[in-house]
């Protein structure tokens, strides 16, 4: 069965406290797209954040002296580098304007995901404004599933991504923050080859591979297709979170 | 317009000197697969190494004495360690089984993409042999590219790919080793948000993330779906080159 990933059409601009459930499933009904069991729905983190209202507005942020020195060594707003730093566990590099950090969802980002674009608030100057990634995207992505398993019956796995560089290579790739109802990591060890010899790398991350998928189809433009329908998803829906994912920090040779 | 990855069908098992377009077009054949312009086949690391004879035999390698420390050291076979050794330009981390390093090719992997599952030589013993990654992989996917072009007149994008582990999180994704006639990366620095903000995180790795939708499709049974059709690449195709993907190590905080 062919992988298809289809943009959601027509998801308006989302402000807090929206019910995204019903905006993604009026959006598939207009697309004709239907819900199966197996399917998965991909949401761009920044939907997610505003509907649950993460803006803050930076007027309101008062900068550590920590926060303050720091923003004067890289450049960088203080206030948004306070942000930054309350949205963080540990700092792991920092260069002019960013500061790679482990968030305290558990995973390496830049700028803690703390994002400057795209973010309207009441005020109406969007310079102000900024967004925190969801307080905790597993449990926005069960809540969203468990509400369309009510709407529809449908059993849909749910993933929130962001879009993350990576060290050693250029450019971002969609990467999971957060998910439920399907496998994070596919664990093969132990299967045998074609010739009976004994598979070596065996675990995918079948959660961030879908995520780098749907980020393709979100494009640049990830603020006018913030959600992807996905069809053929070749492993079986399961429970899951983000834990599986992150590499324990005492397995880390890069850190 | 969706994204949509299709499984080739009936790859066989490929030995060196296989025509691997033949073979491709053959499948897309029967699977009642179109080319259009502007698609993108996708194919996994081993089939293209395959074809390109580059199995080695281990009883014909003689290590090295810094392989053979090494080799002590991290409890590996030393002739693969010797065939690691040369395929890399640097060691940058050792661990048990494992030897990051980067590549002759310049991106960092585990064991140089040196792989031994699945490789069959012609003494019929599996285990004495390994693959190695193609000599030139941009090259290889031009080559393939040109003979689609030749023989359909079609203009597609053709990407290599291998399972990557990474730091900071568990599990192997798809990544981009090497490709032609599509954009390694899609620029759209300077670009204005909806509210007129100018985006920052703009740089999208657009072969990394086709890569990684399409190791979802093969799964972890690459040998048995070792390529994969892509219909709806959102970005209009281009020369591209594998050195786009690959962070200068003068700009990398984590080597």
């Amino acid at each position: 069965m062919p992988l298809t990933l289809t943009p959601l059409p027509k998801i308006p601009l989302i402000n807090p406290g929206d019910d995204l459930t019903e905006i993604l499933l009026n959006s598939l009904q207009a697309a004709h797209l239907t819900l199966d069991d197996g399917d998965v729905l991909v949401l761009a983190q920044k939907i997610v954040s505003k509907a649950e209202g993460r803006q803050v507005n930076l007027n309101t942020v008062k900068p550590s002296k920590e926060a303050v020195e720091l923003a004067t060594r890289i450049e960088k707003d203080p206030r948004l580098v306070e942000l930054i730093l309350r949205e963080s566990r540990e700092i792991l590099r920092v260069r002019p304007g960013t500061i790679i950090v482990e968030h305290r969802l558990g995973f390496i980002c830049a700028n803690a995901g703390v994002d400057h674009s795209n973010v309207q608030g009441n005020d109406g100057n969007p310079e102000d404004w900024v967004l925190l990634l969801p307080a905790n995207p597993d449990r926005s992505a069960l809540e969203i599933r468990k509400k369309i398993k009510f709407s529809t019956g449908n059993r849909v796995g749910v993933l929130i991504i962001d879009s993350h560089g990576r060290p050693w290579r250029l450019g971002t790739i969609g990467m999971t923050i957060g998910f439920s109802g399907l496998p994070g990591l596919v664990d093969r060890r132990g299967w045998k080859d074609l010739f009976g010899y004994e598979l070596k790398i065996t675990v995918i991350a079948a959660a961030d591979e879908l995520a780098a998928a749907a980020s393709l189809v979100m494009g640049e433009a990830a603020e006018r297709i913030p959600a992807v329908h996905v069809r053929g998803f070749p492993y079986p829906l399961r429970e899951g979170s983000l834990k599986e994912l992150l590499r324990p920090k005492s397995q880390d040779l890069f850190r």
